[in-house]
């Protein structure tokens, strides 16, 4: 269903411009729970986490995850900023909290934008007073626009579920679109539901729905310093989830986060094309993931994607580079639905009528390792010259 | 000193055209040393190993490490190829070893290209009487041309040294330039020396010169199917090397093969600059590295040198992605002899200084991890929107 982060009962939310992005775009946004919400976040793994990921998970900590509100600001990461960039963070979810004569540790933070650079707290400062007069159920939208940085479009995603015949919502905003390659959480990632879901299950659900979806996204492989997913849950459908009917409440943010973060990589930088990259026959699930984001991060691949070449060697030379169980005697390479390797022999007869397949813009592509059972799925997209360019010339 | 693997006394090579290229441009080497010479050979630790990789592992089993002749084509890489082609490979070393009248475990056979395409072993055929009719000890700078795919230039280096005032010379080629991530040995490297080394020294030599070498650059971070460096010692010179000699032996051989890798990198799909990652302040060597990997590899990293871009916050990022000890507040960024980022705060005001500096082709970055004594040292090229063109239709 169509919707985002202010489709559940009790949320609102704005997007506004404070003058951060050089182009005066949307800039600032808020997300706000009408009532406290339980929350859980999940965090970037990298060694270098940026100011807002410190403050917020201080927060949730200090509110015994209770959370009012996210502030969100794009065109600054806030990351590598030293002591100005914690008390700059700490600043912002201040404000934030006095407008909405909230406790501080019921508001969490995030960033996003170039690293190293000053957050520029004044105009956050300024421009906060317009988001709080801004929030409204309507405007999941244009807060789904204020966290872009470049992102080709913004990514929202929705859905209802029922539990005992009462309906309850739950519904998300996202961001990409490069340095992506979550170790964790990924990117922003921003999820309400009005189900009341208690705290120990709601952070299980998070954990298990970004493994799954998040988690398995790969635009370039570099993971960023400021990846944070959010969930609130506010209970305002009147639904309470518990052990029973967790199993529906999980497969309905799945399919949240699962949308959210496959629109992370339809538009991940200079993207043209979205690959299903599957990996069977693996020793175990974490080898089967392992392979599979070699095989999803490998230039060679990517590229050869994005040319509509049925280069399938290198498929298989990715899987034989990963450090995983591999029997190349056994393995299976597949494009689409074309054998193309087996049985230790080539079937490059079969090429041209993979690359009639690889014209399309939603692709799969496979290998069985030969040795299990095992078996896992990532999503990444095509590299093109646009990636270059976009990435060459980011700051200037 | 200019040269080649002609360089040192006793050897003769030739490249010619067999018609493996659709360009019919040189595509069959020979390398032959005029005496049986001691061989020493690392290859690819990539689980899907080329027919030739298998084919010349065996014959330098086979043959106690004593080889005549090395037989490389380009423009088709001979792996994923089954039975068909190993057989085609021995084909390959015994119509070499029936020309030159050498048993056949004395041939060892190398290929580069595409994977996957059955070899046109009948050309190999034909044109081997020309190879062995054109070689010559002037025909280095030929042989260097034939195993070339979509390298830019031709790698030959070559050096000279004394052991008791008594000279002898070392010479190689090599050739790049996608698919390179060393794991062990690199793409095709072929290195002759006229000293006489025993063969253990001799495998000791090839394994440290090749560790600091052809194993610490990275073009794409993808490692091929078909990579092995050769050495032939001949023993033309006179010189004989020992254990009081080797240090002075092992020096001259790392000279040559750095020549060789940093021309690998030099031409590297689309490179238009030479980046030099160096990692200090590690835990161990072994982190040092990984993480000079890492950032050597990282996209974003690549194409703000590409652009430019003294985007210093890419480094440190990668650096904490990298799965090392790595203490942000101790850590330096450094780009060129420039500090960006030092003691947890940044400099980014000298930024503009940085961005000079990244304008020149011969680049030096720098990540202090804060945490130890251990330093690495690796050679990565920029990205390019070249690359990907280069990448998305190598076939077409």
């Amino acid at each position: 269903m169509s919707g985002g982060v202010t489709t559940p009962r009790g949320y609102r939310a704005a997007g506004v411009s404070a003058g951060i992005k050089a182009n005066k775009g949307l800039d600032l946004a808020l997300i706000v729970s009408d009532a406290p919400a339980t929350a859980a976040g999940v965090f970037t793994l990298n060694k270098t986490q940026a100011a807002p990921v410190l403050v917020s998970k201080d927060h949730l900590t200090r509110s015994h995850g209770v959370v009012r509100a996210i502030v969100v600001n794009s065109g600054c990461a806030n990351a590598c900023t030293g002591a100005d960039g914690l008390q700059a963070a700490r600043v912002m979810a201040a404000e934030t909290a006095t407008l909405l004569r909230c406790p501080v540790e019921q508001v969490l933070v995030a960033s996003t934008g170039v690293i190293g650079v000053a957050l520029p707290v004044d105009k956050v400062r300024s421009g906060l007073p317009a988001a709080v007069a801004a929030l409204n159920a309507d405007q999941g939208a244009a807060a789904a626009r204020a966290i872009m940085t470049t992102d080709p479009f913004p990514k929202q995603a929705a859905a209802s579920a029922a539990v005992g015949g009462r309906p309850f919502s739950i519904g998300g905003i996202a961001k990409g679109s490069g340095m992506i390659e979550p170790m964790m959480a990924t990117m922003l990632g921003f999820v309400t539901t009005d189900a009341a879901v208690p705290k120990a299950l709601l952070d299980r659900a998070l954990k298990e729905a970004v493994d799954d979806t998040f988690n398995a996204i790969t635009v370039d492989g570099d993971s960023s310093t400021n990846d944070c997913v959010f969930l609130l849950a506010n209970g305002a459908s009147g639904v309470a989830i518990d052990d029973q009917s967790y199993p529906a409440f999980l497969e309905a943010l799945r399919g949240v986060c699962r949308e959210l973060a496959l629109g992370i990589v339809r538009g991940g930088e200079g993207a043209t094309k979205v690959v299903t990259v599957t990996v069977s026959g693996a020793a175990s699930g974490a080898e089967a993931r392992k392979c599979a984001k070699v095989i999803a991060n490998s230039l060679l691949v990517k590229t050869a994607i994005h040319g509509g070449d049925p280069n399938w060697g290198r498929l298989i030379a990715a899987a034989g580079r990963a450090g995983v169980a591999f029997d190349p005697e056994r393995a299976t390479v597949t494009i689409g639905d074309i054998v193309l390797f087996a049985e230790g022999a080539p079937h490059d007869e079969r090429a041209p009528e993979a690359a009639e397949y690889l014209k399309g813009a939603d692709l799969a592509v496979g290998v069985d390792l030969g040795v299990g059972t095992a078996a896992s799925t990532v999503w990444t997209c095509d590299l093109s010259a646009d990636y270059v360019r976009i990435n060459a010339d980011y700051r200037t």
